[in-house]
């Protein structure tokens, strides 16, 4: 593969414009003047270059982009969208390997270049949501990254079946095992996450829990699932998703959750709902606790809205943080980049080493990228320019 | 003017594809199959079509639209941004009429045909805002309307010198007369309301009143203000901005407070704040009460967001009203539309008579378009075709 050098990009936190030497997918060098040598050469005139961009919270397997508009048509509450996503997939046709392909290609063209799909596993579909977001992925050929979560959308113990299904999908080498609200919805905490993590061990899998419930309940669970990671030593591999408990409890409470978080290795994964306690990002970030943000669903039978533009989830994060200054600002461009990225153990940034993945945008500063929202000029998987002007390459 | 003939649109609420015949800036004729003769024709091809977008609450005078990224800085409460705005905007060159020009510019790509904007008046900076304003709406030559509403941003009362100063902008012609916080800015509420009211009755304006101050503090505003609007029988002519109390009292002290206003013939302006508690719109709707949207500031020192997107504001208000429905998410699309256009006592529509102000969107529902916030296919201003895909004309 030919080396790529972007030349005299603006990094995020550096002032001096740069050159980025990008081979075999990894930057091979930085500095002023770097020689081309052979190289394919990008000049980027000191628009501001950024890390791809991760969605750490997806469901692409749901998603009708691409399609014919849908109505909304859930019932109230968890169980009726549960309800409703299984019984009107098959008249919709999902899961659909074109929707999901069309969806990861607006995601590209956004700037993600790695992606965590939650993934329904379920006992009237099986594996076939898995099947179709693998052939989506293959079709887009490396041009976006992919790591999958078996997760037991319509519940693990309460549909007997599921938990055999996923030890599957794991043997198959699906990366992570899922988890659901193991009290709100399970009623049955301890076996649910006995039986998440049980699977984690046994695969050497990562873990990602879905924790809606609220309040007391859901921060008991966080509990629960720190247990859980310490004993098994899991540090730096599990997740706790959405987990709108902690904005809720107070913050003497918050503090004694965030320190175990921190000393378990837990991250969190948000997608900033415009209606749910926001996440205490300041004080997770001081105590050194990974935060991804996410774009949820996007267009599907959970929710009309949505478009996989991780720059809107960022601009969603800040201001539901109330964040107005530059430097809060950059804590939710940080989520939508490296945090998702430390979820999934992967690097990220502009150090010798750190993977070719990079996002071009022509303003001054990560502030303005935010709030602005432009174009992205140049996005680059794995140093290969992947699109330009929001267009597929 | 030459007429202007929309050929098969699709009207929003009507399945059938429709012809509009629009002449001296009013629609003339609706059906299929209008006669052309002579008029421009403008085919839609199946098009949604919505009325112009009103921005119901603005704040352009203030803008930094279109000039180098100042990041935000100042300090907390209202009082440290009324500070802020005050001390640095020499420093920018504010208020400027090349940014505020831009930020029009930008409205009327993105589909708004009339705009109500707050204008600073204070005791250091006189009318200059008013004249910056009436410039820049000058110099686009009748591609969007404007009402201005003189604003006491550093207060009244507090702020000796500037009731005369808005006795002044009123009598120069700016339509209505603003207020804010009469309690917890002015802290004088019934000397404060007594001057905007007194204003506004000396001069037949109408009046909109800036009310943050929440809870119980704020709904007793709510009703001062409706008494006054009632004794001087301005039904109609009066609008509460914001106020974010009716939000966050109980469900029965906001039914009262509902059935006031719809008595006294008061509307709301909402800016849908990713963080302050949503207004109640499907009972403020059920009452009829209009409710209009606004983009509030746009990139200014009070906030860095806002591109001046009215669809990307009826977003933000359906999602923090939790609309998932089409029908819920027409609304919110409602309120950037027809409730604005309520509250300034305009005609919006489709039927003969209305104005000519339209916004076609290549996408087939109301509630896609407030989803995906498609590029303005066409914005037509009093018939006149002002922006074609995203710009001006």
């Amino acid at each position: 593969m030919t080396d790529l050098l972007l030349r005299d990009a603006r990094v995020w936190g550096h002032e001096t414009l740069t050159d980025l030497l990008i081979r075999d997918g990894v930057v091979a060098a930085t500095g002023q003047d770097l020689s081309a040598d052979g190289a394919h050469v990008e000049g980027l005139g000191g628009k501001l270059l950024l890390p791809g961009f991760v969605d750490a919270h997806a469901h692409v397997d749901k998603t009708m982009w691409g399609g014919p508009w849908v109505p909304h048509d859930a019932g109230p509450g968890l169980m009726g969208k549960i309800r409703n996503g299984v019984e009107r997939r098959d008249e919709i046709g999902l899961p659909s390997v074109n929707y999901i392909t069309a969806l990861l290609q607006q995601m590209i063209v956004s700037g993600t270049t790695h992606v965590r799909s939650h993934v329904d596993v379920d006992t009237t579909m099986g594996l076939a949501a898995v099947d179709a977001v693998r052939e989506a992925v293959a079709r887009l050929d490396g041009r976006i990254s992919m790591e999958m979560v078996a997760f037991p959308q319509a519940g693990l113990l309460i549909s007997p079946g599921t938990a055999e299904l996923m030890d599957k999908a794991l043997a198959g080498g699906v990366e992570l095992v899922g988890g659901i609200d193991p009290a709100g919805l399970e009623h049955d905490p301890v076996r649910h996450l006995d039986t998440v993590f049980g699977l984690a061990e046994k695969h050497g899998a990562g873990v990602d829990i879905h924790l809606h419930d609220g309040g007391p309940l859901g921060v008991w669970q966080y509990d629960l699932i720190i247990d859980r990671a310490l004993a098994l030593g899991l540090q730096g591999k599990v997740t706790i998703s959405h987990g709108y408990a902690l904005g809720e409890v107070p913050v003497a409470e918050q503090d004694r959750v965030i320190a175990r978080l921190a000393e378990a290795g837990i991250g969190l994964a948000t997608v900033a709902p415009a209606s749910a306690a926001p996440l205490p990002l300041v004080r997770l970030r001081e105590a050194g606790v990974p935060v991804g943000a996410g774009n949820d669903g996007v267009r599907d039978l959970w929710s009309p809205y949505g478009n996989g533009d991780m720059l809107e989830r960022a601009l969603f994060l800040a201001q539901r943080s109330r964040f107005v200054r530059d430097e809060e600002i950059e804590i939710a461009l940080e989520a939508a980049t490296y945090g998702g990225a430390r979820l999934s153990g992967r690097r990220a940034g502009f150090a010798v080493g750190d993977p070719g993945d990079f996002v071009a945008v022509d303003v001054r500063t990560p502030a303005e990228a935010v709030c602005v929202r432009p174009v992205r000029s140049l996005v680059v998987k794995g140093g290969r320019v992947v699109a330009r002007e929001g267009r597929l390459v």
